[in-house]
């Protein structure tokens, strides 16, 4: 197999997310061999990282592991490897010491968070992006509380009690949705000393309303069930520090241990790897078929490509990276076969969707925009059909079917990064007589 | 209710294992006030963290939040911290600098893989005990199948696909089965370059046979068994060496990237805190009731205390550890209601099992001594049944179902402790052409 694979046009793909695994896949019948590189083993089925993050999902049950998902595409290998730099002349991609020479490059390799110049928030307010992400983002969320049972300190207690959420798009919403009923709800009768129902939840966004995406009658719905849930909404507010103590807005302080960044994503390194022209969030600037500019063998997608459409340039959403996929592993397969490119790429919306807690959700599409239950319940379909495999949309349900009668969470585990460092312990206060 | 559990007698228990969370829960009725500190926020069912580590099982699968195990239990409260001494004058539990006062005390914290004083073999092999384990060395058995992929290095391909347990007990012999049918089964059609089932599996004892606390007849069906599964079985063997390039055993180098330990535990730190006399494995030598010498107060169970019956250390199980807490707790329970104590601590053997990979395992109870497909549906009866909560046992059962049927694995997911370094590019080769 591996002598046939040398004479085939060679198409590298970058990044296993949505954009890259959709073109993988549609490149399966095309007399080419697809090297997909990844720096993680697994796909991840973003939307769904906020519910591993609020421990109602376990990681393995939103993501699969990319080598399997292509097990079936004989054309296709799978590397786990971290790329450092891509030789255009030569047409070679580097991982390390190795190269991997491409006849068709597709980069498809996301986004993080990113704090507007301030690095230094970082550490006080973790975003949201993978995996690890979510996990050390649970941990924190549950050992807020545990901490707070144990301190005998009540204004400590208070700040260990309050989650300040920055960013008030769907990321942010789910996310407070989410700790709202982990505190008032699931936690409730788990505590003897603290009372998980008085926690502070503050969503804070800097334009005018919530979810800036969806029609202004939906951020007003949303904005009244988070206030249904307890969370007290912050709009046409800026974050001007943030650090251990809390964070500063509006001129006022608060105290909060827990700060969530859900504000902002960077591109990763893709157009420094090329050393072409980005936006100011290091997107790059793609042409009309979503290749770059001069390098007509190299396609980026998905949230790492600046496209515009009627000028404005295309969400980073889980959609856009989709169809771009599709519409670069297209361009490929015309190219090899000698017909002429397609008409420029163009983006079909088919709308938006927002969990807000439990059975509550907004959905906006061409002809329908409705919040409550049953946009809860087109939420919850497309989300499990959209899931990779079929033992994931099982799983998921029944935790979600498990959590929508019994109120809990599944997966409450606080899990140390390294076992092996005695856990400091949390939140002691001065030497005191206990009760 | 903080008030009235002043005036109770306060039961402290460290440590939400088997024995502790049993203890616990067998004071349910007692007019006590119980508090429970562990450094985790969850009990763990370690008979299956096995499966966790061979990517079988989610960690929220077999782990319960203690806090939701005792959430009915009003007498009882939970305290995530780390122990750091034990002040027996002042009957006082010291986590940093709280205390917490005691009437009776419980240790029950477990112990931790030993290397019989080669504390340098342990970065080499690695052990497994929680959760953190699990994940770390889930990571570095799948790793290993990643990297060898890649490598264009026939020699180090080998080492890469070569992995050596150490030790021929149930976690051994189960961990070996898992990995075996990984490799062979699961993983059999992901990889192009590679052939996993060209992997080779090494499990070593140095004893004369596996599995010793099984009758000889059931240690050769398991040593067919896993000879079937295709891996190598060393017993009379003694590793002499384990180092970055693998094991040295019988005057012999394999040359392997993973090796896994399951040779021996020492106790934890609950003798050092006391300052009372230990055995060579740091358990603490407790009298007929369980009580430390001199400390009529002070409980040590489970896998740290010495228990010795018909001259014979009692063994680290599960079984051991639970009718031990139940003892305990019923010891104090006779106290404060002016009772005489009970007859000295008895351990009533139920039996053991074990399973090797899929569908077959060994089972030796007093009337029963059988092995394969029989022997495993009890297996599988017995851990469904001693699973926690009703929610991790519908989990469980759907993903053994999944796997049965499927040949597949549901949690194949590498994640890094720490995603903000940059991951190293695996096994990476010299420079070299690819293809």
């Amino acid at each position: 197999m591996e002598r046939e694979r040398q004479h085939l046009p060679q198409v590298v793909i970058v990044g296993a997310g949505f954009g890259g695994l959709e073109a993988a896949r549609h490149l399966r019948a095309a007399p080419v061999a697809v090297t997909v590189i990844d720096r993680s083993n697994h796909h991840l089925f973003q939307p769904l990282l906020y519910q591993v993050a609020t421990a109602g999902l376990s990681p393995a049950e939103i993501s699969a592991p990319i080598r399997a998902v292509l097990r079936g595409q004989r054309n296709a290998e799978v590397f786990l490897a971290e790329v450092t730099a891509i030789d255009t002349a030569n047409q070679e991609v580097l991982l390390g010491d190795r190269r991997v020479p491409y006849d068709y490059l597709i980069l498809a390799t996301g986004a993080r968070h990113s704090y507007f110049g301030h690095d230094e928030w970082e550490e006080y307010a973790p975003g949201l992006k993978s995996i690890q992400d979510a996990t050390t983002l649970r941990s924190k969320i549950l050992r807020a509380f545990e901490a707070a049972e144990l301190t005998e300190d009540p204004a400590e207690r208070a700040a260990l009690l309050t989650f300040v959420i920055v960013g008030g798009g769907p990321t942010g919403v789910e996310m407070a949705g989410a700790i709202a009923e982990l505190a008032h709800v699931a936690l409730k009768r788990d505590f003897r000393r603290i009372d998980p129902t008085q926690a502070r939840i503050v969503l804070v966004e800097g334009l005018a309303h919530l979810v800036p995406a969806f029609p202004t009658a939906l951020a007003e719905k949303t904005r009244d069930h988070l206030a249904h849930l307890g969370v007290e909404v912050c709009t046409d507010t800026m974050v001007q520090e943030i650090d251990a103590a809390g964070v500063l807005m509006n001129g006022e302080r608060i105290a909060a241990r827990t700060v969530i960044w859900a504000a902002g994503v960077r591109a990763s390194a893709a157009g420094n790897w090329l050393g072409v022209p980005t936006d100011r969030a290091n997107r790059v600037l793609v042409l009309p078929d979503l290749s770059v500019p001069g390098q007509p063998h190299i396609f980026v997608i998905g949230d790492t490509a600046h496209a515009e459409q009627e000028g404005e340039p295309l969400p980073g959403v889980a959609q856009v990276a989709l169809q771009q996929g599709r519409y670069a592993a297209g361009v490929i397969c015309g190219r090899l076969t000698g017909q002429t490119d397609p008409p420029p790429f163009r983006y079909h919306d088919k709308g938006n969707m927002a969990t807000v807690g439990r059975a509550f959700a907004i959905v906006d599409t061409r002809r329908l925009h409705i919040s409550g239950f049953f946009a809860w319940v087109l939420w919850l379909a497309v989300h499990i059909t959209f899931l990779i495999d079929f033992r994931n949309r099982v799983a998921v349900l029944f935790q979600w079917a498990w959590a929508y009668c019994t109120y809990q969470r599944s997966a409450r585990l606080i899990v140390e990064d390294n076992m092996d460092e005695a856990p400091t312990p949390v939140a002691m206060t001065e030497h005191s007589a206990e009760r």
